[in-house]
């Protein structure tokens, strides 16, 4: 039998780490910091992946490869940058083992392949990329550059948890290169909404857009736009982030170009990126003490069929009358698993695909066969109801995309409930340890007040949303405040 | 305009170094070894990718992630794994950088960051995989596990070339655990023979299958099954590897399992890869002194439409036409790029996409728009001829799938006809220097020969060929030989 989740109101640290292996998502290695995105939490992934290639795609970008490597002198090369990972960074001295003089079978570092110069694991790939731009332009014909990469990144964790915050992850990353400075900001807010879009038709995720406070600004960019999702335990994360990086990496590596009246100016940036986070995003968003609950979109399978019978015959013909419903639902764009083990109780398979979280199971015993008829259960509500076989294909249909908008729905209240205007300091500390979520308040604009704020209550600036031009007085210091901005503790 | 390529007959080596860059599939980087693969050059990857992915998957297979790290202590428990490898291994040992006290602005490696264990850049994945399992795998209920992983690998190499040989190179790398020998076996020809489809249907490449001698057999396989191709220079390259890994790694990482009588016994292994190597071997296999030569299967657009214009009117009447056709091609499944840029003059565009391979081009002009006509340049023949437009689509579509046919059949002919049975070592080695290709030879089974052979012609045995039982005398040694073998030259 699978065995019982804790409660989320219990404890939701327990409940998340114990779902992610559970519902077979992941798993720790014993690499530290490490993890193994197992089958049904990969075929998440490549599904976020399918439909994000698509999108980048659609608005003209393409995928390319750059090395894993980064050559230290490049990694430091744009200072900035180079400052807020060096912290964090897996650093290959050696290229060669040989054999332990002084134990027999086992291996060391060849002292005598020692590399010139260390190479970095990619954190990012701004350095490496831009190195290769610099040979890449010349003239504004050359520009823009608009490339996409599926990669893994590692930056070094202490703490980990299981897609939220490990040593090495995937991801992928834009880098994109423009003649002025107006067309990598439209690019840098495209992109921004581009996720928004994802995360709200895929993910069934509300997000609030905004900009980062200079201090939770990527390093070496002029300026971070993000998309932020409220987990349901009332803290933030962090989904997306677009940068538009000035000419900061141009300067640091030197790439100019001719413009149309022949005369050199340096390359205007921006970067970009999503990463197997999401995941942790996803689950975080739906999901309940059953288990995990999928929005249809990204289901590795939306619908799993469950037979329950006595013996083969009863098997077979139940089988039969699958094959040909299987056949449907696969015309109607609809993807099912039909579990027919034998060895396996169907009580056994009803808790796995909960906590699998599967949008939609069909269960058919030899009553149904007489009857025409099947049971339909759906994930999000838990709500069961018995159906006529034939009109299975359209009311599934019709189903997932009723489950798809009404996860949406759900998440956007219980999101729009837990964004709280406070006016005073005391309402701040009150409203984030009782309620959590997200605090619309105003702010100084100083690093000073948003350092003070985050070491008393642990809260930071989400973001600072855009069209909000309410001027008022600092939660805090009670200075002059521009526009209230986001506070949250955050993942 | 494009710079000429040098011509094969002159220098093989020289023209495929410049092909790879002149059609812009990629680049050396300033990372020792690494390449960059750039948007056109992965785009052929993706093709690639697509194809194989579906297969793995229609055979059962599901895709996973595993890490990029193995601890030393995993990495040297399979011992002739370990040692196989142990000579090219990027090696990571600190953590952290800091700021460099005697260079401003400079970082070097934190000391105080080392690690306690050094982690090897996986060159392969048995280690950190097998260690993984041993967690998955109690009884034969939990068998089979079919698991591919799409990922990056570093070999560290002295002499690189692009996609040939580079220290770091794209893979994917199948990792399965069986029952039975029997099964396991199964599953390696089985994975061999869809490798070879692969090479077939989509590269319109053909391939020679058999399994390696024991000197090129993968370190810690018992077995290694491979496909072989024929490169136009008359080299062999190994185009992709199934492995059957016996109990080895099971025994290294002691994963046994309950059997159906609860009896405890080892897991059978197999692995197996294919690599963004097959890029280099698209491009031997079918390029010419213009360029690439792209199968269609495999072409990033399949048809390039190029116009002729003198004026910005000229050109709005053939784009409304060019539109309408787009439409048609795509709805048949052919993709289709209409280069009307403005600034580049059309024998500038009909260079580079003829050194870019693309398969078919269509030129229209004015003179066309009057006739309904449009000329078609077919890539791979370099023949022209003058067709209606409204025949376009049926024409463009069948002549897509005739090119791939006799792409396929051109590069058979070349390779059977490059196969060359010799029966003692002088024409062994006449024939190694002056035709090249595959040698079919007796060979005495051991491995003293098979070096001596090495040593004295640098040919290696490409594989022992299934069912081909006629026993003779080695060429080299005159003992007794159970069969003819491949020898090559190789890649």
């Amino acid at each position: 039998m699978v065995k019982k989740l804790t409660s989320k109101n219990k404890d939701y640290s327990k409940w998340y780490n114990e779902l992610v292996v559970m519902a077979d998502l992941a798993e720790n290695s014993s690499v530290r910091g490490c993890m193994i995105i197992k089958p049904y939490g990969y075929a998440i992934w490549e599904k976020m992946q399918y439909f994000l290639d698509k999108m980048f795609k659609e608005t003209g970008h393409q995928n390319a490869y750059f090395p894993l490597f980064v050559p230290k002198s490049l990694f430091e090369a744009e200072e900035k940058n180079a400052e807020g990972f060096a912290k964090e960074c897996a650093i290959v001295t050696h290229y060669r083992l040989e054999n332990d003089p002084d134990k027999i079978g086992k291996l060391r570092v060849d002292p005598k392949a020692k590399l010139e110069e260390e190479l970095i694991v990619r954190p990012t790939s701004e350095a490496v990329i831009w190195n290769s731009y610099k040979n890449w332009i010349q003239s504004y014909r050359d520009l823009p550059i608009l490339i996409n990469q599926w990669a893994n990144v590692v930056r070094w964790e202490m703490r980990t948890r299981l897609f939220l915050r490990t040593s090495e992850f995937l991801w992928q990353e834009g880098h994109t290169a423009h003649e002025t400075r107006e067309e990598a900001i439209n690019e840098t807010v495209m992109i921004n909404d581009l996720y928004e879009k994802f995360a709200k038709e895929y993910m069934a995720m509300p997000v609030l857009k905004g900009i980062k406070s200079k201090s939770e600004t990527f390093a070496g960019a002029e300026t971070t736009y993000c998309i932020e999702a409220l987990m349901q335990d009332g803290k933030a994360l962090q989904a997306g982030t677009s940068h538009f990086l000035g000419q900061n990496f141009s300067k640091a590596f030197d790439v100019k170009f001719a413009n149309k009246e022949g005369r050199l100016s340096y390359v205007w940036a921006t970067s970009w990126g999503v990463s197997s986070r999401l995941l942790g995003a996803l689950i975080m968003t739906h999901s309940d003490d059953n288990g995990l609950v999928l929005p249809p979109m990204l289901a590795p399978f939306q619908v799993v069929i469950v037979p329950i019978f006595k013996n083969q015959d009863e098997l077979a013909l139940i089988s039969d009358l699958v094959e040909n419903l299987k056949s449907d639902f696969l015309r109607n764009d609809i993807s099912v698993k039909f579990d027919n083990r034998d060895k396996i109780r169907p009580g056994e398979k009803f808790a796995l695909y909960e906590i699998q979280g599967v949008p939609i199971r069909l269960t058919l015993g030899p009553k149904d066969l007489m009857n025409k008829t099947v049971e339909i259960f759906r994930r999000d509500s838990l709500t069961k109801d018995t159906i006529k076989i034939e009109n299975s294909v359209s009311k599934v249909s019709n189903l997932l995309k009723e489950m798809q908008k009404s996860m949406y729905n759900n998440a956007l209240s219980f999101r729009d409930n837990n964004i709280t205007e406070v006016d005073n300091f005391d309402d701040f500390k009150k409203v984030l340890n009782t309620k959590g979520g997200f605090i619309s308040a105003h702010w100084d604009g100083t690093e000073k007040t948003e350092n003070e704020i985050k070491k008393i209550t642990k809260a930071t600036i989400r973001c600072i949303p855009f069209g909000n031009q309410d001027e008022g007085s600092c939660v805090f210091s009670g200075n002059h405040s521009k526009q209230r901005v986001l506070f949250a503790k955050a993942y």
